[in-house]
């Protein structure tokens, strides 16, 4: 794709001076319009060593306004960056919808470099690719505007712009070394661009140059990017769209019981009182144990818990935190989303609460929310959550390459313990609160989600983050088998 | 007040199994009644080495709801942390509104540990006690519940619990070291202990000998404390209500314009294009190599900007922008606060802005919307803005301690040069956006503003943050007099 930038094209002063005023007019309008409309725009702006990527930089936070945009540079990462998984750090610079990212390097920097020097193998360099066209994807498929600038010098302008630099004292470490590299570096982007050129997410390379040329083009990329994403009439993700799932489902499972995967769970399980606290005891100790092992190891840990109404989850948390030591967790109870989360793509607020290496977040409720409430009650439209199942593999899949130990457990029940334990809420004084009119709602919606359970648990069940299904019709076998799984879990690990 | 906790306390353990349950009971509830309250609970947990700390920690998580309790543990801070003004960790560790925030160490550790160890002298001892107290009281006035447990170990007890924990494998490196001076750490926390105990932040001695007696204590004083809270009839601090000021305040200052500090600014000052040009290159030129000076020094720079509606902040902050690299800043637009922002202290929607080492956070409007826009509309009560004169000049204590460049501008300007902008803006069709009712409003409160800006420069003008009041009726002048400003005292800093 690099080849096609070598024209020569340079904008003369005069023209460049009657262009920009008309473009930043319309440039800033875009900006002012975008607001409104609530969708982040993120421009990715890469490209040759000294190829004016800063100056570029500087010139768009120039002609934009100020309070609506950011700009995030990569350098090295912090240590409480290094200490969760790679793309932590992106996440974490996400504009909010209606706001501008500008992205100084990014992630197609670090697999682009290890590729060139030979620390990474061209499968493992491919693979890495695949995971910033999902990642990407996933951020269209929200909404979000995704501008690609390619910087590119052709190998005499580069050595030119080095040797200015040189004289000018500006040159950075490594530039000629790089250098020498040209082709390499050619190459190796040459291919990261075609493998991550969608029509979503497309590459723009700019022949870098002449200043000029570079500037009002990427300006005029940015400009009518906003603008076609304004005209758009396509309608937005519409997160809070009630549209229901199709009846027919609902029929076919009625009639088919048998079929869900939760009825190979064997609900007769029990744990008789003296052996529940033996176990208990012991599955705790060691928990304890590990919990500091895993501290000292520097590794960290997910415990993500999902169920149905009154299947015991918050009890069961309690009894994996009673033994860890509370310096070492986090209980995350995932309820409504905040403005501000709610503001980015529904993955980011489980993205903010990742836990430092040695640590653990404990989730009641979780990122699962997306195809189970938000599909059964048509908060989210049938294209949103049926891309979620990818999308959360991936999620995970990262956690479990950064190494953390994630469990995540479905905690299950049959209707009429369900039923049983409603009724005692009810009668019960102090357990009155736990008890509501969307919980019997729900409720009658079991066939419904018990088919949203299924396809969760047999599309996100892979090999790096299964799912555990617990038999909760015994709260006390229930337990034992949560803490046996992480301690085996954390065992294996460390 | 730690002599008093060596009664040789002691709970039966069948007392203790009695009073447990209704005690529990109690605590949930009142945990729960909490969260529609909306106000924070911080729970200090300190005390001797040894006298079980972490137990009672681990107790409260386990008796209170983990979805509405967080514990933070501040052991070595992060290179994030490091960055920034001491007391940032404990910012960014604050509990919401509805929620409690346990803290097992806190703002005391350091101040105490210096001392026992001759790190610092009495006086500097004292003014970090007088600043937490200052903190204390900040959050208690805004409404905050903080509950300190101090637990207290007498000599003896502490060295057989040590000689146990050795034992046992657990002690930590230091214990012992720490036991050698025994009668210090006494001495010095006693003092930290009495110079921090006020009505509204109460300290808790707990002897600590036995279990049963500590745990159920602790509980019973967190239960009571938020009970009484809850109890508590007064008002809670209401941001919003609309209290106008004093009719007199208004009229007085009419009378008598020219006492106002604004009125020295000398607004005849101008700069002719040609000289503007020069100056503004020249002073950014010097402003762009101090930033990467101030980069590779670590030293981080918040820049600030209030003014009259039209004075021309916005313009002035693009000519600070266009000179330092994009990497370098961020500019922070103070607009409505997120949920997450209301739900803290209003200082800390600032606090979670600060710069990394080496980097600025430019704020367009800023923390002194509280004693301007917030007085004036009357949006907080007078006595939310009377005692933010001397919670803002703390902050900016801190920032200054921490070796930030502060710069504080005022852009000031004359009541008919804002009437002729105002009517430009109305009439140019790209400047109309600027121009809203709001601005024509505010306008009319031109005297209740300005005696908010008088007492503002003059209570919050201190020796370590000067605030800078600009001649904005000439905007050139404005631009370069902001660029020298920055330019002098980041030169002076580095």
């Amino acid at each position: 794709m690099l080849e096609i930038a070598e024209f020569g094209h340079i904008l003369a002063p005069q023209r460049y001076d009657a262009q920009l005023p008309k473009l930043r007019a319309r440039l800033l309008a875009a900006h002012f319009a975008l607001r409104a409309r609530k969708f982040p725009v993120i421009v990715i702006v890469s490209g040759a060593d000294g190829a004016g990527k800063g100056e570029l930089v500087q010139r768009l936070n120039e002609w934009l306004d100020p309070r609506g945009v950011e700009t995030h540079a990569f350098w090295e990462p912090s240590d409480e960056e290094r200490e969760r998984p790679e793309y932590w750090r992106f996440w974490r610079a996400m504009p909010g919808r209606g706001r501008i990212g500008i992205f100084f390097g990014s992630w197609y920097s670090t697999p682009i470099i290890r590729r060139v020097f030979g620390k990474i193998k061209a499968g493992k360099f491919d693979a890495a690719l695949d995971r910033i066209a999902g990642f990407e994807k996933m951020l269209t498929d929200d909404g979000a505007l995704l501008v690609k600038l390619w910087l590119h010098l052709p190998k005499k302008q580069q050595k030119k712009r080095l040797k200015k630099l040189e004289a000018d004292g500006r040159i950075a470490p490594g530039d000629w070394k790089h250098f020498k590299l040209y082709e390499e570096f050619t190459a190796v982007s040459d291919r990261a661009l075609r493998r991550t050129d969608h029509a979503s997410a497309p590459w723009h390379v700019i022949e870098a140059t002449d200043r000029r040329y570079r500037e009002i083009t990427a300006a005029e990329i940015l400009t009518t990017a906003i603008q076609k994403k304004l005209d758009d009439t396509a309608p937005q993700p519409a997160v809070t769209t009630a549209i229901r799932p199709a009846a027919s489902v609902t029929k076919k499972l009625k009639g088919d019981r048998s079929a869900s995967i939760l009825a190979h769970v064997d609900l007769t399980q029990k744990l008789p009182e003296a052996e529940y606290s033996r176990q208990l005891a012991a599955q705790q100790t060691k928990l304890s144990k590990l919990a500091w092992a895993a501290h000292d190891a520097g590794r960290s840990m997910v415990l993500m818990f999902e169920g149905w109404d009154a299947a015991g989850k918050g009890s069961a948390i309690r009894r994996v935190t009673q033994a860890i030591d509370p310096r070492l967790y986090q209980v995350v109870g995932v309820a409504a989303p905040t403005d501000e989360e709610r503001a980015q793509h529904y993955l980011w607020r489980f993205w903010r609460r990742l836990p430092r290496a040695g640590h653990t977040t404990i989730f009641d409720r979780s990122w699962y929310g997306r195809v189970l409430v938000e599909r059964v009650e048509g908060f989210a439209v049938p294209a949103d959550w049926g891309r979620a199942y990818a999308e959360i593999n991936d999620f995970e899949e990262q956690l479990a390459d950064h190494g953390t130990v994630l469990c995540k457990f479905w905690v299950h029940l049959s209707p009429a313990e369900q039923l049983r334990r409603f009724r005692e809420r009810q009668h019960v004084a102090y357990k009155q609160y736990k008890i509501t009119d969307e919980d019997w709602r729900n409720r009658e919606k079991w066939p419904d989600y018990q088919r949203a359970v299924d396809e969760m648990v047999s599309r996100c069940s892979t090999e790096f983050a299964p799912w555990t299904l617990i038999a909760g019709n015994d709260k006390k076998f229930a337990r034992v088998q949560i803490l046996k799984t992480i301690v085996q879990r954390l065992d294996a690990a460390l």
